[in-house]
């Protein structure tokens, strides 16, 4: 490892000019790991940030080509990390190898997907209105548009996913696609995991010689507050809490200049059990499902937190069911004594309800996540008791036993925003459900039918986003090519010499792509 | 005119509940207009509300086909009205006729050309990843996505287009074209043509079957908190001042839900004179200029507030041509008669400025507009003062005389961001600039290349947005056929059964639209 190990990434310089030392943990241990990380002080907050703001123009303007290769080759970089960086992750994470594993192929596949978004050149919208200069009463000119980065982009590491959803991660990923450099925040909870991986996108950024200040990492758990209000950032990715990313997004709308934020934040996830579906495989969805809630320690955003069905002789037998399913999984380390922390306090608050039972709680050690297995009273969602509507972050789930269907349509509607819902079903209920299915379209960014939402696969379709408080902003995913738009906005070429357009705008259509020429798509010059 | 003329509308229902009258007036002569109108109250606007979270799961699961008809039917019936609708608002506004019938084919035709999207059907984004039952390590299954309606969206009409950003405005028209209910607040500067207009929208959704509530307006200045604020609202779209809209942003981001605003607020959209263009045809383009800084008696939002070039003896031609070419300008009336004072206001401050001295000034009647033409010094720009940031709205324009190239360059990037920016060139020095239109392009929504930035065109291509405070998110436009975008949001079906899916994603793919089919785009069924 580097000289400089535990120090701030200014651009691809290394810098420790403040005096706060943290450490990283061993995650099963609890006992501090090397090397000490150097918070950034607000100085070095500065200068990542300036850096960045010099750097945009060069990369925006940079051929999608270009950025491709950067991308591409971060991959073959994060690729050609071995078995030493496995072992750092999972010292870090408590997260098993071959997870680990799983994340860094997802992740290096997550940049080659954005750099084949560039290449197909779809990300750019192109619009082309020709002039009509014979037009009464006034003549049109010719107006072009096509889409531009936003500029740099701050993005805070999340501490579940160390590479998927951090350093290199979805919301990294999508920036620098979009021709915005990245001030990277890493998560405390694995520094060194973070400076691996952002030595390798700085490696790739020297070998595809792109222009200093295209990526910057700072390490500091008070530094976030000063990245989203730095006057040359224009936008934030964050995935994490409600209250992290609450308190996020109101510092970015009290900018001087607000700016936007796409923060993840809590989703509990409905699974919703139609009756002929459990009459004819209640065991094996009571398997699965409880496979889904308490995989990777139920440390997923898309963890199944509250299960609904209507009452029914065939349900009783699915809780019970599920009850032993969820005894027999063996507890498991979280990923930091924080998150089980907070876990153990969200388990603490639904014991301590009148309105909730524990069905089942596996017994094991201290440091481990206790399975946990709850049934609450509809009324519980009916009121909207906020105990129900905001993620236990962990592996527990909650049954929720409807009177009626009306009762289990009114408690979905009563639900806030999600980033999945699913129904379990067979073929005829299902064709019988739309009502149900129309409500959790409403309600979520992602509707299952017979799956589990653990597991988000990284593809043009994916939606990873949803109502608030599952995110920000409905409008936006982090998971998926269409992740991008965030971080782009369309920008109006009015009357240009063909010279001055960009590529994508050009009368010969230098890039070949699909462009809207006077309302119709076509890839054709002009 | 209707019985109950001056009612707000809760669907196509009439309702007068409260006590507060108001009266629109004869902006000419300042003088009351009949008839009276109530101002919503509280219930009322939650009515309207409700009804439209009512009617949104039916309107935005119609086929866009049906709501291409409802949008054509709405551009019929606008041009139906008559002469007797064009003297309404003529008295309201103080437009002349042949502005307000050019307004309203605007408006008809942007309504029907957002009904060409809606057939075109992009603006679904469908896309489409495919099962892979034998993929290793782990099967992939099938994942579709397709944009939906956000929800309910409450509109603010704009006081300085009655028709086009006002009741079946651009915001209207694309929230309908979403799928989105509208409720609209009436700007209290026309509430007669809105209501006619109002009736107009309702006749089509009447004719062609539109659920009730798909569109409500109501009346009244303290309306607005109580719309952003109800819990049923999805979405907002506002044009009008950076303190109304900021008011706004700020109620959206503190409701326990936020939800997106878009808002178009302050530009003053800057005008960049090159030298040969100058020395080529100064006089053409202050004759040019100045027509487009009085037009429509400078109440534009594209209205060039800013004109700036370099120091040299054809820059002092061309603003003493300018000067006398602003003092030709006949003065005329606003809009109202708070729009007249919040200008006078404006060119009071900037007169009262030591940095800024007056160089044209027509006098006229105590209520018309002055056509003022002002030269600041370029440091009000360099030192960020906020005289020159902010817009007056009205006939007004600040010349600055930048003492050398750089200093021009300063100025720009000290501007804050701006709807539209303008170069006025030859095409050798254009080609010399790249570095001042890349800025411009930073700073902006739309750059013009040798045009003026009145008269936004309604196309595919347009974008009428741009860095804050222009609007509040730059990512979206409030003209042309993008502003659709601002109300949908991506949705994601995993593993449906077809026919459980919406058209769009439908294997047969009956839409006939293109698709995004693992990768490739194609309009092949599947």
């Amino acid at each position: 490892m580097s000289n400089y190990s535990g120090y701030n990434f200014i651009g691809s310089a290394r810098s420790a000019e403040g005096d706060v030392v943290l450490k990283s943990k061993n995650a099963t241990t609890g006992l501090d790991l090397t090397p000490s990380f150097y918070q950034a002080t607000q100085s070095e907050v500065d200068a990542a940030c300036q850096l960045s703001a010099l750097a945009f123009p060069f990369y925006n303007k940079l051929p999608a080509t270009r950025r491709a290769e950067f991308l591409n080759k971060i991959a073959d970089e994060l690729d050609m990390l071995k078995e030493d960086f496995v072992s750092l992750v999972e010292q870090e994470t408590a997260l098993d190898k071959a997870r680990i594993k799983g994340e860094c192929g997802r992740t290096s596949n997550q940049m080659r997907l954005f750099a084949e978004v560039l290449l197909r050149g779809d990300y750019y919208d192109a619009r082309i209105d020709r002039a009509k200069p014979n037009r009464q009463p006034i003549p049109r000119t010719d107006i072009r548009q096509c889409r531009l980065g936003l500029g740099p982009v701050v993005v805070f590491g999340a501490s579940n996913f160390p590479l998927a959803f951090s350093t290199a991660g979805g919301d990294t990923a999508s920036a620098l696609a979009a021709g915005c450099p990245v001030v990277f925040k890493a998560h405390s909870g694995h520094m060194g995991t973070a400076e691996q991986v952002a030595l390798a996108i700085l490696r790739a950024a020297k070998e595809t010689s792109m222009p200093e200040g295209v990526f910057s990492m700072v390490f500091g758990s008070g530094v976030g507050e000063a990245l989203v209000k730095h006057p040359a950032m224009k936008a934030v990715g964050f995935t994490g809490s409600l209250h992290g990313g609450k308190a996020i997004c109101d510092m970015a709308a009290a900018r001087p200049h607000p700016i936007p934020v796409f923060a993840e934040m809590s989703s509990i996830n409905p699974v919703v059990l139609l009756p002929q579906a459990l009459s004819k495989r209640g065991d094996t969805i009571a398997s699965q499902l409880s496979d889904s809630v308490v995989l990777g320690v139920g440390q997923f955003c898309t963890n199944p937190g509250v299960v609904i069905g209507v009452r029914s002789p065939g349900f009783t037998t699915f809780v019970n069911k599920l009850t032993a399913e969820m005894l027999s999984k063996p507890n498991k380390s979280m990923l930091n004594s924080g998150t089980l922390k907070s876990y153990q306090k969200g388990c603490e608050t639904l014991i301590a309800h009148p309105g909730v039972k524990v069905l089942s709680a596996a017994q094991g050690s201290d440091n481990e996540a206790t399975n946990y297995l709850f049934q609450g009273d509809a009324e519980l969602l009916l009121s909207g008791d906020k105990l129900l509507q905001e993620e236990v972050f962990g592996p527990a789930t909650v049954v929720i036993e409807a009177k009626d269907q009306q009762e289990l349509l009114d408690c979905i509607s009563a639900m806030h925003g999600q980033l999945t819902a699913t129904v379990i079903g067979e073929s005829d209920e299902l064709l019988e459900s739309t009502v149900l299915i129309s409500l959790l379209e409403e309600k979520a960014g992602r509707v299952l039918i017979n799956g589990y939402p653990t597991g988000v696969e990284v593809c043009d379709s994916m939606v990873h986003g949803g109502p608030f408080p599952a995110t920000s902003d409905s409008r936006g995913t982090s998971v998926g090519t269409l992740a991008i738009d965030r971080f782009l906005r369309p920008h109006c070429f009015q009357n240009y010499p063909d010279s001055l357009l960009p590529d994508a705008l050009r009368n010969s259509n230098p890039l070949n792509i699909m462009r809207l020429v006077d309302g119709v798509k076509t890839d054709s010059a002009i």
